[in-house]
């Protein structure tokens, strides 16, 4: 049934990788991915992987730029070993923030990134939760762009809360569609917070729009959290507007700097995230629940390999 | 000064492109456009424009498939003849609303415009308020991209309003950016429209976020009108929510269907926009206030022609 | 059989497209296809494409402009949709005439629209009489090119003509070739209306080379029938040396402006062409005879997708 | 004047190239071009050409696989050296006659050197009279197309031919309008060879259309005279019908095979030819005449290199 | 088993591809292949080749650019014919030499080549020894890279010779890895010869490193020989340095000019090659032995015409 | 006189790109670069650089994916804000030694590379002592390769070294030509140190092949000096052979783990480098000595900018 299906890993998150080829009942292809002295990354694929339908998991997170060259280095043996077919599975796509010229003489990296992927060979990109949608646009290639907001709403749903306690907390104006889908999964009402301030000069406080909060339960979205700044600054603001319970869902824990601690110390009853990434021990912080995309992004790959429609996973 | 700086004009916008050329104090380019009696796009430039930086002006509005291939064409003949450089000048960029996809098996027809464009030979980009800023990056080759914002602010500043009786009013949450943008350069409060719906089948009424408006002046922005339908219908929330004088502003007047006799029929004090696309007459509605872009596109040219710096005139 | 075959019309002629379904006994692809308010195309494939050989049927006759972003758009869809292959299939080449530079600074739209095909995401292209036999060599994918005139000249044998009766016309220098096929056919002889003149101020009068035609029934047969105005002009020259009856045919029935009020009041017995083109009422003149390159078109669908010769079809 | 201006020439045809550097007044580029012992060509500019405007000079023609790769390869190492532009000059466009799929699982060996040309790092091509002007569209780069025609006619002018005893004698119905051009710069009236045969067992002879030619001087022209049996041929048929004298015009003496001896012995009072290509002794017989091209090929070079209009040069 | 497997040879070397053909025990494709009288080259495919796995035989040794181009021109052809993948099977890669700029303004030869392979279309390369392993990478498509030495050496392991008395011996520097990997699977010990030479002016004389040689038997291995200058060279350092028997192997016998004269005439026993380019009469000395290579490309076909592992064939 | 040339120096090796600076006596372009909290960079130009020469500096060195990566940013930024011309300057060029398939399944990063910084749009690479001089064909873009041979002889010269007690010693057979360079410009005779080994289980030391060097001086050249091993064991060969003092030259000092050590305890003189890398504190050991190539960068840089001849400075 897989006779031509190949999972190579590279070494972003090994663990993610493993899950998906227990999910699709194969083991990983056997490769040797190791670094020279000089930090050079090499590569060799232990098997014969002619006309197979290889998957290249590697999310591109921390550190992107080592993450996403091995990626670019596994793609181009598997072209030069004569694969069928490469798709690169990356459950987080890094860069993706730099996606416009907001200034002058910037670049467009996440632009880049995508032609990179191509230039090096890649035939598919498999990928999660893009930070803007029209990333997919980025590439003539096929994408399939899967989204984890049902499976984090469904751990929410399993906590069995009543939809009428439930305010769905945005952290900012960018996050309001992504916050109105959870509202059409969860129920509850909307709220977002207002960052902007009346003047430079003098003190202010975000404010919220759609309060107060008064014994209600905040659930905010976003679909990272990187130095946890603003999901933090949403926490407060929520308590500050009567919020009794907060918790928070996310789809990438890139959890960089500051973030563990700021998010262990908010008085979060859980901050709920995806395992796009992986976590280091201090990323591992008490009231943080990881829920599995394994499932999600095994199936798809099942589903890709066999020509079987992958829309209905994309459902948001 | 302009030995070397051709401007030709496609059909979509000849008033526009004098306009342009005004500004830069030189002659339109001599051209014969034109169809053959089954519709095919006839072209030839009649003068020579080897090795000159041309500039071909072509918002692609409706008839947005007949602009935009008569712009492929055209640039197809310059590429031939030998131009130096070709810009495609398309102060609205048609199809931009495709810009993802928000569906299994549609297109990125935006993307596919991008592609199509730089492959008839097109070596830069100048164009205005795209609908996403990502689109940008669908090109490889250098886009700027200017803003009509500060100018259809400008003409509400020069009615003289007091900023304590202004209320910027986003038609939904997608244009809260915009929208807090004109805040910054109008003064006044941000408030909201909000569509959403408690459920499918009880009638509902949109809210509005940041209310009341109170004996205020509800100055709503969008990026273009299309049929008129969100804008229209939040100038019938910001009325109901105690608005006193309505006014609307937006870079790209498509006015399609029922857009003008809604406008004009809707109350609104003034619909100002820009002059990006052509008027027909009944699109020309009493309350409509075009403001030209002419100067800041022709400035623009000048700068690119001359390698000067273009960012500031990026400033939104 | 054709599990993996899927047929897919544009709104070019959905009739032909439904004809050669029917001749592959296959139902058509179920897709969405429409206008937005503003004139944009929309599309969207209704079923799984994933792996499918996909044939997108789409002739870019009149109104061109709109039938080729129809089907550059339909083509972006279905690589995005993850199609294993897609054929580009396009009874009717419309900008085949500007395929040279015969002036200064003019495109060769021909090529472009080539380009853009591929550019697109086509892999293949299957074509019928391209107005010049070198438009095969501005693609490097794949094309198939088919001759509709043995199925008109099997129409005329059908007609039980003596072939001593016959001369084949070529209403120019341009399509001797053509005509000098037909004979090979149908037999008789060929004569060539010979448009030159003596002088650029006296009135001049078309000769006809090969003629007089006393008595016999001149076939005169070009590879499109655009205003009419060529294959009228050889109607009339061949009336004028003495043909007893006069039959047209014609591969493309294009009919734009004055075509069909020429046709009918010409004096022809009949104008055969092929379905390669929709026809609108007013085209449906009474001695029009249509003959279907449905089947022709069918067989060769059936072969590209099973991997059959297809060369056999392509005879002349 | 010419300081960024290099020409260099090929072996294969060093004498046009000097007449053209002569025309031009500067030098040609100095350059050790050889074989290595197992006859693989050996390239080396010999002085800088960073920035420079080069154009190399060579035509295509017989040995043409030699002559083509040393084009490609002379245009490798100009890229690698840094010039600013190349221009292929190809008077003599080479494997032209296979431009389209006249039977199945041929090549279009024409499309396939254009995309070399391009491919080795072509900015331009400078050439004459192609087979086919649909081979311009072969490239997506600017082609400049040159007619060697006028200089034809103008020697033919200056013999004092009445044009009341002219009759231009097309070789076959493919060169029909050519002929019609010389007609209009000659005057005199047309005649068509006709080859075509009533059957395949008779012996038959090719007729005359437009004849008789009694007392009158026949100018036979195609582009090109390769074995000379077209153009010989058509001598006979036009002596046959009563031509007195007989003259022969064409741009590209191929002439290979038994040409010169046909050409010699078939009672031709000259065969009048460019010298797009170089004569072998063998091939220079005593009633061949040649005219240069080369003042026309300096002055599209000139002209090119200061972007003056070309367009004038191209009057066919 | 072969359904979809076609193999087609070139004029270059049929020998050679019907010994493949022999070892897969298929017959070969039947083309047509000729020259037109000019001396263009023409081919056609004479039976369906569409969705077939086409193998192209084709050396590029001397005449290099005719075999060049006619390999160009049949893939070309392929392609254009709809063969599902086309692998180029170039047992000799002809302009490998030039693979580097060791000089200003020189080509690059062996990258032109390989973008011109894959420009026409194909989809792999099959080849053996490259001049420079580096060449794979001048390649984006898949290459896969035999080597002969290990066949050269079991014919020298087959004449019993002792391990003892053999002396392996470099030719020059360049070659000295080439040695060693010969050393390892016949044992001996190595020995250069080195071309340095103390002054410009002296006579100097080449010597050797690693001798003295006294009654051994020197093997002398190179990739190629070409005029045989290099191999002789040593030859006669060897015998100097007191070799008693000499053998040269090598894979490639290009053996131009002097080199068959040369090589019988320098007392050498054995001049062992394998048959990647044909061998002329007048090179087919007494004491050349040919090695057959066949069941090496004809094995390495078929696996990757089935998808199986040819790794274990690249073991040099 | 610079008016139009821009320097622009990443954060791999800003002390080398100062130093090049001054040489041409214009300040470095001004950027912001950093890198957002979770370490994806960020890059700004400061300042217009429309139609500007642009040269980046950054050898790829370790951290070498982040200064790749930075330097693919900086081009994309510098494409996207007008630059008239890119230029690499890639002093030390990472991944070179992946530059061929010697096993199976294995990338060819060095040519992914090439296609990266291609790819990001680079319009030039100006680059030192390559790995192995086929590199330059992995790119179709011009490539300027220099070399730091020469300033490293010079440096040796100025020692007063008498050219009779000098031993050139090439660390393994890959080094020769290298060697036999330095033979020629400093003097000397050559050895070579010969790895080889008898059986894999006896143990086994390197040999010299041209020794003994009985009271000489010792001078080992290598491209790049990485862990140190190969060139430390170099060392102890020559010692063995009786080098009275040992120098070693080399142009990269990538100095990765243990090399500095090794090399300080190594017993060598002094170990001569180029500054092509930047190096840490405890890379700077009492015996290295650092030779700039700045001057030679900068002139490089000045003529390219001017079309001037590079090709003097390439002399190796």
């Amino acid at each position: 049934m897989y006779e031509y299906l190949t999972l190579i890993s590279g070494r972003a998150h090994p663990t993610l990788a493993q899950e998906i080829a227990d999910y699709l009942g194969i083991p990983l292809g056997r490769v040797a991915l190791g670094n020279f002295p000089d930090g050079e990354i090499s590569f060799q694929v232990n098997h014969n992987i002619r006309g197979r339908d290889v998957f290249l998991i590697q999310p591109t997170g921390p550190p992107v730029n080592d993450n996403l060259m091995e990626l670019l280095i596994m793609i181009d043996a598997c072209v030069r070993a004569s694969a069928e077919r490469i798709t690169a599975v990356i459950p987080y796509f890094g860069y993706a923030r730099q996606d416009r010229k907001d200034a002058g003489r910037v670049p467009i990296t996440s632009k880049l990134v995508a032609n990179l992927i191509v230039k090096a060979g890649a035939n598919r990109v498999l990928t999660m939760d893009l930070h803007a949608a029209q990333i997919q646009g980025f590439f003539d290639i096929p994408v399939d762009h899967l989204y984890a907001a049902p499976i984090l709403d469904d751990y929410f749903l399993s906590l069995g809360m009543d939809s009428d306690e439930i305010v769905i907390v945005s952290p900012d104006e960018g996050s309001i569609k992504r916050a109105l889908q959870h509202v059409h999964r969860l129920g509850g009402r909307l709220a977002i917070v207002d960052k902007r301030r009346s003047s430079a000069t003098e003190t202010k406080q975000a404010n919220l729009i759609g309060g107060p909060l008064d014994g209600k339960t905040a659930l905010i979205f976003d679909d990272m959290i990187s130095t946890g700044g603003s999901i933090v600054g949403a926490v407060q603001v929520a308590r500050r507007h009567g919020a009794r319970k907060i918790y928070v869902g996310a789809t990438h824990p890139v959890l960089c700097g500051p973030a563990p601690s700021r998010l262990q110390e908010a008085g979060i009853c859980e901050v709920v995230v995806a395992n796009t990434l992986p976590l280091r021990p201090e990323q591992r912080i008490p009231n943080l629940r990881v829920v599995s995309v394994a499932p999600l992004l095994g199936e798809a790959i099942r589903r890709i390999h066999r020509n079987e429609s992958v829309s209905n996973l994309f459902e948001n």
